[in-house]
């Protein structure tokens, strides 16, 4: 059994096998099943990534057991490592968790035989979305080198952006940010910020990120967002003919992107959601079987 | 794979073929199976109905996974077709929804690959409801011709009369309606608005609704409900003998029925309960198998 | 079919049983399966508890079915028998049942055919939390004769208290009570209340209690909780080196216990919960298999 909590502890060739064994599930049903049981722990709303673990888990044969949070003992104030430490003693092998915190730093002192996936860490991490960008990156333009990626939108709070630039870039890509100038994230290093219509011009992957309401809906007005830093059909028309557009969801309609746009040729953003369930099958099957893997990785 | 979204899309012998399959379910083990995936997304509360699903489901072998709306992108703002267009491309073949609009009407226009049941549509369709009490009525009476029918209650915010109407008449009962004057539904063609004492004497089938508190309760006393549009003692002895009570459940004790309806033989609610699994079962193989259906309805 | 709603209805050979086929489920996989369909139905918090009877379903094979009150028609007012009767009536053989009232008492008179294991009732019982304590300590010490056990904290509102004192009385154990004076338990016949620091030197076992915030929080103050009636590192010097202590989580840390407890070998709060998984397998087999499982007994 081993982890998934960052990009961070990828190297490329682990990446390329994931990258691989995911198109493998893309194009195939699973003929090997992974045996075991894990739980989705989820701590903040989702719908695409807690379901996307759940198909995936089931297409593995795996066990996979319900958390609702409105219904657990976090609400009688138990601490995230005592409910790890409980799932693991009711045999549970690997947790999936999305958490508001840096959860990984956080436990990282605690002897816990349990694996886990971060499928969400605060603003931090969200290793299995930059896999799954990646795959669909790969899937159209064959591999990742030389390739402009801008990342546009509230930078400042998405760990979907901090994921995607260490993997994008650890592959060859180079990854620059784009928004409101209230989004630029302090915390980056060698963060390369650049006007949003330059960018539209000249990238090759155009990942809009969602305006994210429930985080700072006080303090961000959204009526001109689209005329600014969103896609629409005038945008559509600077793009580049081979560009490809990304969006982690759910949209935004008329904010990040118009009707027009969900509707063009170049938009993956479905393509992004079916890669999602193949990604997992890959991690998850990695985490359990990890030994093996490392193996066919070297091999 | 189809939808059934309405009572409008079915002629009398596929709903004859519908009844049949579900009685068969109700008498035997399920002998073939469906491949597939399912998802339920119930944006509105429901305890018979979903789990209903969920155990037609897994009699069949399909596989049904968790929705949970407070848990999920719809806090978000995701339009119902940006959900919608999610899980199908996650890999799920058909949705069972619902929702407090006319979603169907609302996402008519749309192109999705996803087979949909609508398992209730704001106060205009609950098709497997129609079908489930049509069921009933069959088992006691073996058919549906000449069958007085009175639905009574809160009928203008009732998306079981209306399917039931539909269903009842193309099938050649009468269907009349009766409650307080405030409930009088003024979008209903050809409504047969009755005395309800009258229609207790009178009716083969007297079919109660629900008050639904959590939709008027400000508008709307209950204290002398039962005395005038409700069931009790008295009222069961002017019923006839042979005539049977329905009801969709959940059930207000001591306001739509007391506690002797539900100890009466004429009282069938939780043989609706039942039968509402094996329509189900009966629906779902439908939509996931209906070239092979229709083939055996005009056979 | 049988149900557990009270340890009042087990004697000792069963209770014995229902142990050794637990300590069964913990050393080996199950080799006989359990046909059936359950429901756990929770109408307060847990993580521990639910999962716990979800995998306990899932290792028999038994099918396990979501509620999610949140969700349901409990919502619109529909009475627990009611409840009861619909998923009775959906086909359900067996609900697992956790509810704020003394529910087997409300429902006592009622004629019911699903079988029902109480995961909590009030401040009244919670039997297989009894049971799963029972099986940590017979692993320890071999058996509960003469074993002096104290239960400490808010034992006014707890039925793992009450449970406890019913079973392991009746299986030769010793069992004390102390803790706070404003949790004194009126209505326990012949409670025996003893000074904690006694019992700290004294017991074999010493069973600390949550502290119920979300049942008193305006009533309690607890930041000197642990000094007074908590264990720490200073307690732990005073306990028998053979004692063990138990808790049935979730654990306020620093309130009832400090990190260096849980740390602590004569710790088995992990153990207790996986113990819950075998004795819960043993309880729904039992449920299931009443018949078989009675000869066993008398065998």
């Amino acid at each position: 059994m081993t982890s998934l909590v960052s990009i961070k502890q990828l190297n490329e060739p682990t990446i390329e096998w994931l990258l691989r064994r995911a198109q493998y599930f893309v194009d195939n049903e699973p003929q090997t099943y992974v045996r075991g049981t894990a739980v989705n722990l989820f701590f903040e709303p989702s719908t695409r990534t807690a379901l996307s673990f759940q198909i995936a888990a089931q297409r593995l044969g795996l066990k996979m057991l319900d958390f609702t949070i409105e219904n657990s003992s976090t609400c009688k104030g138990e601490s995230l490592i005592d409910t790890l430490q409980t799932v693991n003693a009711l045999g549970v092998q690997l947790a999936v968790v999305r958490h508001g915190d840096d959860w990984p730093t956080l436990i990282a002192e605690e002897n816990l035989r349990l694996a886990l996936v971060n499928a969400g860490s605060g603003h931090y991490e969200h290793p299995t979305q930059a896999l799954l960008d990646a795959l669909t990156i790969k899937q159209h333009f064959g591999g990742f080198s030389g390739l402009k990626v801008t990342i546009v939108g509230d930078i400042r709070h998405s760990r979907v952006a901090r994921s995607n630039k260490l993997l994008l870039e650890l592959m060859g890509a180079q990854v620059s940010f784009s928004g409101p100038e209230i989004f630029y994230p302090y915390d980056i290093a060698d963060c390369r910020w650049v006007d949003f219509d330059q960018a539209v011009a000249e990238s090759d992957v155009v990942m809009m990120l969602r305006v994210q309401h429930e985080r700072h809906q006080e303090r961000f007005d959204v009526s001109d967002y689209n005329g600014r830093f969103g896609l629409n059909s005038f945008r559509l028309k600077q793009m580049k003919k081979d560009a490809i557009i990304l969006h982690p969801g759910p949209v935004n309609r008329s904010v990040e992107v118009t009707g027009e746009v969900l509707q063009d040729s170049r938009c993956k953003i479905l393509q992004q959601v079916a890669n999602g369930v193949a990604v997992r099958m890959a991690v998850l099957e990695w985490c359990f079987q990890e030994e093996r893997c490392e193996q066919l990785v070297s091999a």
